[in-house]
């Protein structure tokens, strides 16, 4: 049962050490199953090295285990507030890599400072409060899911697809495992970039509208010309 | 037909990753033929691990596809102008390196703090300017190659043999395809030494006329004496 | 004798380098033998590359050399004093990790901007003082562990365990060689996340005490549900 | 002839790029024979990956060519000035690694912050002024060897074996040409930890004398205690 789902959510998980995203077991990438709706996700503190399609775990979307021995990701509410709320999202990647972190934990938004973010991000890319206590008490993966759904109310969640969530780490969205973990490696490459340009000159702006579409939309838009035709 | 430039273009776009200058399908690298003129560029949005000798494009110099089924690099139109306006051109690359895109976000030049940068660029690598709306709403790609062309017209394009452009990323040149990633790597690495330097000491000043003429000269002066005799 | 622990010993030496945490010969792991108590510990100066288990020397908490025919590492008498201080201290390790010992060399301790250290440093990592010259000329490497041991004294050592010393470097503890080898790539990481978040927002703030508390206990408390039941 | 010395400099200079201290041809090695008092050099602009001990060029210290048939680095002399003023020093490396280069351009010294320094370098490591555009009209690369040569002038070279050059990068000196590598290595990562020393906290003040002492006595005094007795 859903062959293709785990290998895809398999092969998504070992690309976080091969991308440098991750130390140790520190990052998680689940995928919806197009057929059952499921959700494929990494087992809790198991290393990438040894991951294989059958102890990935899947769960309903109101959590319920439905295969697998290995308890989920200790993070799984967290994507499942996600997908309940944006049905459009089928991938989703959970990494505390360096820059991206580092300006979580400045608490500083990722700004489009170049034509790098606007090839991917269609504007700021967000940074979410630190949760209240009163949330933490009641269910803490839950409430980052719920806060996160929050913040994306008004967006288009796979236009601008990642948030910064303040002191912890990021989540990226996709259409798939892939493409989550392609925005994770993009998000953490321009937030480097980033890093450097603030370092260098304080008052740097972002880049005009204008350019920003310009370039969103050559890739992403309904006339996008990069890349070749499918 | 064009066997030869082909086989340059395909080994200079994979040493792009090689050299840490790209992620993903980040960057091109084009060679004009000496024979026919025609310029040899990497196709769109294709890995660089999927290349092959056959999937490069072949244009004329005003963009007309002479051979190859692919569609050919979104920014082909950029290189173009710089090769109609600057025939000593033969090779251009394209990058978002990491410390020269700060760079060009931050909005600064490189200037020359060192003898590094000397034995490459003989002086300050410029910045260029964000293209106005007008300019993008007519053809993004051909107005920044027209930008390229206007900033180097009263300098040796290939005594300062690469440029920033603002929000964006970089372009090198050089008498060939392997020369201007050559270049780019050069830039890369005189960025993150620029960067490190003006972060410990915001008031450096970049070395003497004379020092910069000493180490550009005696590598590519008349009287050059570094490297073999040919 | 004490096969087992010689074998940790080499593999937890070995890692250094994998991790990137020393360059040469610069960091010593240790541990204490389950059965016999005594210390086994890599020897001075020898690169990883030619150690073996036969080269490991084992020692008694005092120091006298039980088995070995290598000196062991110069900084043994700093591990003993800290075995003898805290008996649920099983391994040690000691390296000059960059971003570390940066901060070490700037004189700062490394406080909780995430959760990243949440999830193993119950906070703050402190800085111990550059030791009075007194010290020194008595015995360098005993006064360095005296001093550690003063300063976990009202603290648990295993739940932060890891310590700046001033103008030097890191030592960090576990229930094993691996587990301390481990400790200081999380610490390195960690150190690495703070530098650039202490650079980006001179004014950043530790995460709140609930956030510490949450993200240590999911993973170490008596309600620990990180990872897969043993 | 010289087998062994040109041995030992083929080894040293193909440790460059393995080490990371350059990128492409921008460093060189060189070490002194024991029997002839002759120089041998890497061939000037020569890849490392084509070097053999047949390429190595052998030098009489006024610079006549003795055996080769490549030109010498185009280094050479400054070089010779240091072996003809220093008979202590058999093994010179000269690169521009990225750090200790930066330090170069900023026109700073490097000083002691740490332990992991005074291991290699006893005291503050010089940065040697831009040399007058008179004495390179003269002879660029005899009159920097000149100049390193007065600043060691009144201190042990080899207990400092390091300087930088303003506005260009570093020599680094040792007992052999593999020495003088080792010491290149450490000098960029004291460097590194350096510039991220002063970049966390701008007053960080070197180590005390006695401590600077300790270290440096412990491996290279006469009561040394690092390492295996030989």
């Amino acid at each position: 049962m859903l062959q293709n789902t785990k290998a895809n959510v398999l092969k998504a998980n070992q690309a976080l050490p091969k991308h440098e995203l991750v130390k140790f077991t520190w990052g998680n990438v689940s995928e919806r199953d197009p057929e059952t709706g499921y959700i494929v996700i990494k087992p809790s503190g198991v290393n990438y090295d040894d991951l294989t399609e059958n102890n990935m775990v899947v769960l309903d979307l109101d959590g319920h285990i439905i295969e697998g021995t290995y308890n989920p990701s200790s993070d799984t509410k967290t994507h499942l507030e996600v997908y309940k709320a944006y049905p459009q999202v089928k991938g989703i990647c959970h990494v505390h890599s360096t820059y991206a972190t580092a300006f979580a934990q400045a608490g500083k938004t990722i700004e489009a400072f170049g034509t790098t973010h606007a090839d991917y991000f269609y504007g700021t890319v967000p940074c979410a409060r630190i949760l209240h206590q009163s949330e933490i008490d009641v269910d803490y993966e839950q409430y980052t899911g719920k806060l996160i759904v929050q913040i994306f109310e008004d967006k288009d969640i796979l236009a601008t697809p990642g948030i910064l969530l303040k002191g912890h780490g990021v989540f990226t969205f996709g259409k798939s495992a892939d493409q989550a973990v392609h925005n994770a490696v993009v998000l953490e490459e321009v937030a480097k970039m980033n890093y450097l340009t603030l370092t260098l000159n304080p008052t740097a702006n972002p880049i005009p509208q204008y350019l920003l579409d310009k370039h969103y939309n050559r890739k992403h838009g309904k006339n996008a010309y990069y890349g070749q035709k499918k």
